[in-house]
Parts: C-alpha cells; structure tokens; sequence
C-alpha cells in the first residue's frame, strides 16, 4: 500500500492542509539525496561560525522569526528539505573541548591535534593543508572571516604552524602559497607600521600580483581576473551591531556577505572549480564576552553570507555547500519566565554591543555617565549599585590580560545584569565539549552520515571533489 | 561517472580504510530512507527524555565514551547511519519557553496550548488526546516513566485537563480510558491514605481488571495477558544514581528499561499493534537542580530504554522508534580547561545525586558532616567556607517553595561548588527555549524533515501509521 497516495486522498491531508499547517507530505530527505547522488562538487564552500553553540543558532532563528516573520536561511534549508545534517564530534588531540586552531586543523589535516597549532601532529608532523591540497588539484581557494585573516580558523585550512599565535609568520605563509582571495582584518599582521620584523608585507604580496585591499568600495571595485588581500581593520572586524550603527564603519567594512559574494565572483570561472572558507569569527569573540548583541547580529550576518553561498549553489549545481561551527561556546539560551517573550524580543532594541559598552567608560567615568550609555545601547536602566559594580573594574585595569578581553573589562558583570532583562544565561565565558551542528547542501552532502567526528570532514571534502589523496 | 566506485579502486579508500578512520563510503542517508519508504508503522514507541538539552545528550555519550569506551545507544544510532533526525521547535500557544504540559500536548493534540494545560485549546476547547485515538484505532496503549505516571508528559498523551497539577484527576481518567500499561510513580495521587477524597483509585483498577503492582519482582511476575498499573514509589522514583548505590531501592525500583521491556512484552502480541511512551522524567527535576549526577545517571537510563526499543524494533520491523525530548532545561556543558578531561571523568566516581547530599542535612548538621558527605558522594573535599555556604541555607528551610525545590535546598550553590572540580556549567535552573533533538527509526522515519514543529510529530504518528484522524 503506498502511504503517501492514501493520505492525499484521506481526510488527514485534507483536514491538514486546510487547517493545521501539518506535516508536509510532499518532500523527504530522499529526493535531494537521489538528486546529488555521485554528483562531483566541483566547489566548496564551508561556512564556519565560530564559537556557535546550537543555543546561538536556534537563538538567531527565534530573534529573525520574531522580528521578522522569517526565520534563519541556515534554518529554512531545514524546513525546506534541502540538506542533510550531523553531528559532529571536534575533540583535539589533547581535551574533549577544543580550541579553534585544532578544529579547524582537524578540518585541514584528517587529523587531531593538540590545541594551540595548526595541521602539526603530535609528533611534529607537518600534514599538507585541505586548501593546499585543492590548489594542487588546479581549484581556485581562499577564505574570509571577520577577524583576522591569519586567525586560526582560516589558517587551519591553508597552512601549518606549530603556534596559532604567530600570525606574523601566517601571513608569509599565505603569500608562499599565492591563495586567490584572502579577506578580513588584521593589517597589523601584514603592515610594517606593527610587525616586529618591520617588513611591509602588504607591498610583497602587491608585487605578487595582488590587488591590495582595505576599504569595501576598494573591494567592490577590484578586478575579479586578479588575486586579492583585504585587510579592513587593524585587528578584528567591529561587531555587525556597531558597524550597523555607525556610518562611518558602514562605508568602510565589507560585510561577511559581501566579502563571500567577492569571493565567488573572484573564482567561479576557474575551470577546475575553487574552494572557499567563510568565518564568522566574531561569535565566538561575542560568546567569550557574554556579549548577546555581539552574538546574534554576527550569527545573523554570518546567516546573510549563508543566502548568499546558497543562491550561488543553487544556480551552479556543482558547488557542495557545508555550513557549521568549530565547537560550541558558552551555551547561551533563552530561560523560561513569565516574561520570556518581551525580554527575548527586547533585543532588538538593542543598538551596540557590550564591547561598545564597556570600552566607553574608564577611571572618570561617572555613575550616570555609566547609567546613560547603557540606557542608550540596550534601552536598560541599571541601578546605581549595578553602576557601581561595573565601576570599581576600571581602577584595576589591568592591559593585556586575556585572549578575549585583554583589558579585562567587566563583562561577565554586565551580562549578569542584562540577564534580568533579556532573559538570555550562558554557562561559562568559555569552549564547551558539545558536539556542533553540521549542515550539508548540494553534490556530495548524500555522503553524509547523522554523526561524525571532525578529521572525517576533510575526507568527506576530498571525495565529494573527487579529488584523490595521495599528497 | 560513479564517485563510489572511483574512489573504492582509487587512493583515497586505499590509505583512508587502513590508516585514517575515514568516513565511510559503504553507507549513506539514502539506504534506510529506501527501505523505510511507505511501510507503516504497525506500533509506535516514542521515548522522551523530559528536559534534555542538547548539552546534556552530549554529555551523556561523552561520559560514556570515556568510562566505557563505547557511546550512547542514542548517539549509535547516528554513528550507524540508522535514523532520521530533525530539530523540533517547542514554543508554547503563549510562550516561546515551553512547560512539559504544553509540550506533550503539542504531540497529543496537534495543536499549541497555553503552559500548565493538557490537550484544552486557548478557547476551552478538548482535543482528542492522541493515544485515545490509537486505542480507538485498535491499538494497545501504554506510558512508563520515572516520576509519577499522572505528570505531565504521560498525561499529554492521555488525557484533557486544564490543570496538570490535577494528578488526582488524572489518575481517575486513566481508569476512564482503560490504558493497557501505565507504570511509573506517583502511588500517592491513587491511593486513599494520600488523595483528598480519600478514594482508592487503586482498588477500581483492580476492579476493571488490572495487575496493580508496587515493586520491580511484582512488575516481572505479572502476567502479560492483562492490563497493568505500576506504582513503585510514592511520589517519583529515586534518581538512577541514588538507586543504583542502594541494594533496598535496586530490589524495589526497576530500570526505565525493564518497565520499557515489560510494557513491549505486555502488548507487542495485539494484532493491531500498540503505542508507548516512555519517559526519562527525572533528567528534568536533575537539571533543575543543576544536578549533574541526577542528570548523566538518568540520561544514561533512559538510553538503556532507547536500546530495549531499538532491540525490539529491528527485530520487529514494524515499529517506529521516536526519540526525543520536550524542551532544553540548564544547558549544560563542559567548558574549556587545561584540566577539562579529568575533571569530567572524575564524575565518574559520584556516588550519589546532589538531591541525595542536600537531603542528608538539616540545621543541626555540623561542618565536618557536610564536608564527609561530599567528600563520600563525590570524592570532593569542600573548604569550611563553602560548607558554611550551603549550611546557612537550612537555617531558613522553607518547605514547600518551589516545584522543583520545594524544600529550598542550596542545589544552586552546591553545583557552583562542583563545578570547579567538574568543569560543568549551566545556564539557569530553568527550561531553555533551545530547538531540540529529535530521531526516529523505522517505518514513517522517512517522513522527518530536517526541522518540524511540535505539533508536526501528532500528524506524522497517525500519517505513519496510517490511522486516519477524523476525530
């Protein structure tokens, strides 16, 4: 008996379908698999926010639907049918809970590593990068990411190194190995204002042939027949949530889709295929800060680069699109609570981030100075105890104490406070051990199976591309 | 061209099998999907592991891949390829934070209702509670679970009430429907000598014909050709940890397993198949308490039962296997460290539940009893402060405060204790809005699609097992 013909038939379909928006009976995880089955995926792109716990995902989801009407592009593949999903399981060599350099390294290599390196064994094995690998294969490869260009997750892709930190040293490396698009920040790394060894770095890689970019019309107008550097900050990006609001950083910085837009149109005529690594590398910087405003407005733009590597996929037909996370951080969720709804929704409201928040106040800072800006950024009216709380941090600065909050800024303190407001508690400042979301779209994506660990992925990327191994 | 083939003969399958863990090529998605494809689903068993985020389902196959060698059932099914998954979203008719009430009811009726209500619409309205449909249909139907069988999940299968604190009233409708297995708790709401009317719910079933049995040896000794209420436990049963080190509790409480085993036996031989629901209720009351040995012990449990339905299911091949739960609770995870590992695996040795240690102290305890019991129940050695910490708590014990903590025991600053020998974090002490895991096995798994609503899984049981709901 076909199930599907008696239900069309029935009074199930028909009740449904008029009244109780049922289950739709149309589509099934089969069709996109007999679609892409044995299909090459002539190009990848994986899309990587980093630091997203599911809670930050699912979070995204909600905020876009409520405000909105619609949810999250990465969500509406799930309710459109249109990938298959994992599981996957990012342990390094060295702790259930890793850090970025050895997630992504375990993309890069097939291996785990320890944390703290780049596609380097624990025997100080030098394995040969996933986008190296690409290249030799004749495709086009690059990445780009809202933090530095040399951080560890595109890193982990393109080279080795047995130190994530020395970025000074990464941004060599790329020029060694002539990758096509390299967009971001970072310019210290490259500049020879800031590097130790003072050397312009930038000029090596214009006489390489680069086309040196450091503005978004800079990049809108670059030649897409020409490799291309973008460095749009010293450091890291701005948040999106500062950028949005600011008109000066608007003109300036690209967004994390439009970077990935400029990224295709830059390879996309290669014969062989290219490969492309987009980062929102700033969730997981928000996620370290407790930062809600940091978070979501980053995993939203990171969202916004996800339509944007769709639309092209599904116009290609040829490109295996691969959406994830390196590992989750601080598990934020939404708590139960008479009035969950208004303070979850209260976020939108909200104009900077807490980074914004905190690097405005200092020794001098007032106590209505304090209560102003915080009442301006999130619509909050803080207690003078509260003010008084985030206050006596600033007669200990202490510069450079920390990988994500070098000033040790109050954040932790200020997320407490919020918390009464938005609703939103997270676990920790920190990594979490949880197994992250893996999505999969387009040829190739039949290959995978509802749970995997990391070093599979970059098997399953070689042999979606038919690419063969033997490096 | 053929990928499969291609890279069997070619370099890659060649190094990856011998040397690399590689993904494997032999099995995809599409296998069970093609063999699941319109085949109904004679029975159905759906096991929810009540306040389960996604965290503590990664936990729990993290504890266990490290103490054992060898993960959770759950996760297994993953790893073998054999399931379909979704994420599901929970939100409520009025909240985007669900109660266990509105969450079963969203299956049980198809519709959102209000938190705090069974299967009565936002206008008074009833709606036919999914397993009377089934048993209208011909089947058999049952629920087990480890608090009491009238709490709120076994009840939003069940029955219509506006309350789910009306336990009383539950108890007597379940007598009304005639359900073919209920075992679980909650003897208090059945018997005279607790319920207010003072009526022995207990005996009327023994009237309509049931086994009434109050202990693991009466449950197995029970025949399985008539009805059966099983009440082992006045309130809910004991946490598994707690059990599991108590050789009178052992005797008298049987696994959520062997009551999944015994409910299968019992109606697995009726031609027109059964339904069952089998919940892991304390995984909930665990989180709430920030209770991380109540928690893992309990997820461990309830994927004891995942195993006993799996078992029956292949064999069977007629049996749908829905595995899930109704809303995140805490978050919780393990967060980054150098010492992550150890401190982790060192839950390992708990011993008993923080719900076990806090009930072992009253206002005359003194400092070294506190700090024995950790040290005995968790190989913890607490400083006096901390013990001072918790020991202020029962000067001001306030019985009846709270659902879950009605005795206003310090759950909260005893877990921030452990949590700097254990490395787990969590959010709150509350339900989190978080999208949650959702897999099914079986005949009708392949009518999961990626992501669904609540009310989607009613509609997908009758469509699975083609009963027609015109009701």
């Amino acid at each position: 008996m076909n199930r599907r013909n008696f239900f069309k038939n029935g009074s199930l379909f028909a009740l449904g379908s008029s009244l109780l928006n049922p289950f739709d009976l149309s589509a099934t995880t089969l069709d996109h698999d007999l679609i892409n089955k044995n299909k090459k995926a002539k190009n990848i792109i994986i899309l990587v926010s980093d630091g997203m716990s599911t809670g930050t995902l699912n979070m995204a989801d909600l905020y876009l639907s409520r405000k909105t009407g619609k949810g999250s592009n990465w969500l509406q593949l799930y309710k459109n049918n249109k990938v298959n999903r994992a599981l996957m399981d990012m342990a390094s060599a060295n702790s259930i809970v890793t850090d970025s350099a050895a997630a992504s390294s375990s993309w890069g290599s097939g291996f785990r590593i320890k944390n703290g390196g780049l596609n380097i064994g624990t025997k100080g094995e030098e394995y040969l990068p996933i986008w190296q690998k690409f290249k030799k294969a004749g495709k086009m490869a690059g990445c780009v990411t809202t933090v530095p260009i040399t951080h560890a997750t595109p890193a982990g892709f393109c080279v080795n190194s047995k130190s994530r930190n020395d970025q000074e040293g990464i941004a060599e490396k790329y020029l060694t190995q002539k990758f096509d698009v390299m967009m971001g920040a970072g310019e210290k790394y490259f500049s020879a204002d800031y590097r130790k060894d003072k050397i312009d770095i930038l000029q090596k890689f214009k006489t390489e042939g680069y086309q040196v970019v450091k503005s978004r019309d800079e990049m809108l107008r670059a030649t897409n027949e020409k490799p291309i550097l973008g460095v749009f900050h010293t450091d890291a990006l701005p948040y999106s949530a500062d950028r949005n609001n600011s008109k000066e950083l608007t003109k300036k910085i690209p967004t994390l889709g439009e970077m990935t837009q400029k990224a295709i149109d830059c390879m996309k005529n290669n014969e062989e295929g290219f490969v492309l690594q987009v980062e929102a590398g700033k969730v997981d910087w928000a996620a370290h800060g407790n930062d809600i405003a940091g978070l979501l407005y980053d995993q939203v733009a990171h969202d916004e680069a996800v339509k944007v590597a769709i639309d092209f996929a599904e116009k290609d037909e040829n490109t295996l699109v691969i959406i994830t996370t390196d590992h989750g951080n601080a598990n934020p969720g939404v708590i139960y609570g008479k009035q969950a709804n208004q303070q979850f929704d209260s976020i939108q409201q909200y104009k900077h981030t807490n980074d914004w928040i905190l690097n405005g106040f200092g020794k001098e800072t007032s106590i209505s100075q304090i209560k102003q800006r915080i009442e301006y950024a999130n619509n909050i009216t803080v207690t003078t105890n509260e003010a008084n709380t985030l206050l006596k941090y600033y007669t200990n600065l202490n510069a450079e104490d920390g990988l994500y909050n070098p000033k040790n800024l109050p954040f932790y303190e200020l997320a407490k406070i919020q918390k009464q407001h938005n609703s939103v508690g997270w676990i920790s400042m920190n990594h979490s051990a949880d197994y992250v979301e893996l999505a999969m779209f387009g040829p190739g994506s039949d290959l995978l199976k509802p749970m995997i660990k990391n070093t599979d992925l970059h098997y399953l990327m070689l042999e979606a591309a038919e690419v063969e191994n033997n490096y």
